[in-house]
């Protein structure tokens, strides 16, 4: 599709596809715009998909208007947005923006132990992980199509939302260790029970990110591996995962301080020592002006009121904002797919 | 060995193994003991095995001393104490006593689908299900021999104890249904997350079980499995199961009873659906007075002063005592095991 639009296609090392309409100035930094095409199980058919595909048909309708861009315009499709093989999501954006170092990146192996460059030269793909970043100015300004996943747009029946700025991501991976023994035999008083103590946690996560009183604030424990797991034992390890994002990052880093104040208060009073590991603390991204100003003009031309709004959900554009200006067009979706 | 100490030896059909040194007079209910060889990981080497090898021993002994029994002495070992393969221990002891009915025991299956039916015969052993259970009046008594696996006895430095009762065990398998949702987007006020509902849900067992003042009342959330289980996924459903235990039935109750009063609670305020099923709610056992007075002056005559302490954990005794007078005597064990 890419080719017969007269685009010029090109892979990097780790599989991000790049196809440039080359623009009447080649020497000028390029407009990007694109999206992902993998997704977790059920996120429905246009996650991360409407972006290409959008970003692609944007391309041929002003092709087909006639229209002579004098900077290049390049559709990129990231890899593994949504895959967490590694560990994080957007690998493919972390790395070509730089925000994932080569280096660190060469570390990453799967729950298998075979290491992203291994997996990556499987998969066909050559060079090397230092090749991904891209050079400085690159882009003039990066641009995302996607559907909101939240439930705004379809509340308020509006077609579609421009993104003011997405939110800063953390998560944290904690492991509590207590003491197991016999549901029968321990008593109550002599326990140390690992479970309980991530209860409790998880319960001031919910707490702490209620009490910042923005609605802009969530946090989630979405994992919870309980050891040895067996209905007459004591829970001895307990593992969470904890997810809390914000659009002001000063106000997530104050939550997460928090939870790690409640998180000592527990383990000291219930006597389970902790494990914490930061997974990523991004900061949030704000869209660009000109990008702003380019949307809300497209939008009133086509007859919509431009409605503001932030993205809660962290995209590829979250860490292009690294390297570029962005901007990002929420699409009304039905139930978030 | 049994049959080298002119024990008969039998089988019924789920692999209960009896082995009998036949009194003088044969006609008369014999006197049963014994335990189980089957542990769970980490049990130690004397977990039921000590009941099994002593009541041996304990007839050879009298073998040996020229002790001629008139009841007939039978060693029973157990199957299936332990594991809980098919979702529940005391596998043997309960269908040879009728607390398990054959016909139930039919629809057993363990996680592979496999009935129990298909796995004991393909174990070689045959027969009906129908047929272990024990004819009325076959046993007299019936004494157990156990490791004691709790704190007591070590920390007194005190080499047996005579066990007065089983503590009354119950276990609840709970479901609770909230809604799932991407961790970024869904707002804090909309949320009906499971695994908090769960969290409140383990602090109020242990709260309740703490609040009735007895040391003898334990409870446990020893599984919790949260689904879909992603660090930026709401948890969707959990699964708990509670262990609740104490040697008076009554008191048991009432806070089984305080735990649905708090499932009610959290579930209505939390907006998430509960599904309860009652894996098992045995009554506590009481030892036999005659079997009281045996162990007791058995003691007295060793020069052990006699110490009476009940059983947190639950033994086959326990489904022993259905059918006839029990008595347990337990071993001092380093750490429980």
């Amino acid at each position: 599709l890419c080719r017969a639009a007269n685009l010029i296609v090109r892979e990097d090392a780790v599989g991000n596809l790049f196809a440039r309409w080359v623009g009447s100035d080649p020497s000028l930094a390029a407009i990007g715009t694109g999206s992902h095409t993998d997704a977790i199980p059920f996120a429905g058919a246009y996650d991360g998909t409407v972006g290409v595909l959008g970003g692609l048909e944007a391309i041929r309708a002003l092709q087909r208007a006639g229209f002579q861009p004098r900077r290049s315009i390049e559709l990129l499709m990231f890899t593994s947005e949504e895959p967490t093989r590694f560990g994080i999501g957007c690998l493919g954006s972390r790395l070509l923006s730089g925000s994932l170092q080569a280096g660190r990146a060469k570390t990453l192996s799967d729950k298998e132990g075979q290491s992203l460059d291994h997996v990556r030269t499987a998969a066909g793909f050559t060079g090397t992980l230092d090749d991904v970043v891209l050079p400085e100015g690159y882009y003039e300004a990066f641009l995302e199509l996607h559907v909101e996943q939240g439930p705004v747009l379809e509340a308020r029946n509006i077609p579609v939302g421009v993104v003011t700025a997405i939110a800063a991501p953390a998560s944290l991976r904690i492991w509590l260790d207590g003491e197991g023994g016999h549901a029968g035999t321990v008593l109550m008083p002599q326990r140390h029970d690992a479970f309980l103590a991530a209860s409790e946690i998880s319960l001031a996560v919910e707490s702490v990110v209620k009490s910042t009183g923005a609605i802009d604030t969530v946090g989630t424990v979405g994992v919870c591996d309980v050891f040895p797991g067996a209905v007459n034992s004591i829970p001895s390890r307990v593992k969470i995962e904890i997810d809390v994002r914000d659009i002001d990052g000063a106000r997530r880093d104050a939550v997460l301080r928090a939870i790690d104040e409640a998180c000592g208060r527990v383990t000291e009073r219930r006597g389970v020592k902790l494990k914490k590991e930061v997974l990523n603390a991004d900061p949030p991204a704000h869209s660009g002006r000109r990008a702003l100003n380019a949307l809300n003009q497209s939008c009133e031309r086509c007859g919509i009121s431009p409605f503001p709004l932030p993205s809660r959900a962290y995209h590829d554009s979250l860490f292009m904002s690294r390297i570029t200006e962005v901007g990002m067009l929420f699409v009304r979706c039905r139930e978030g797919v």
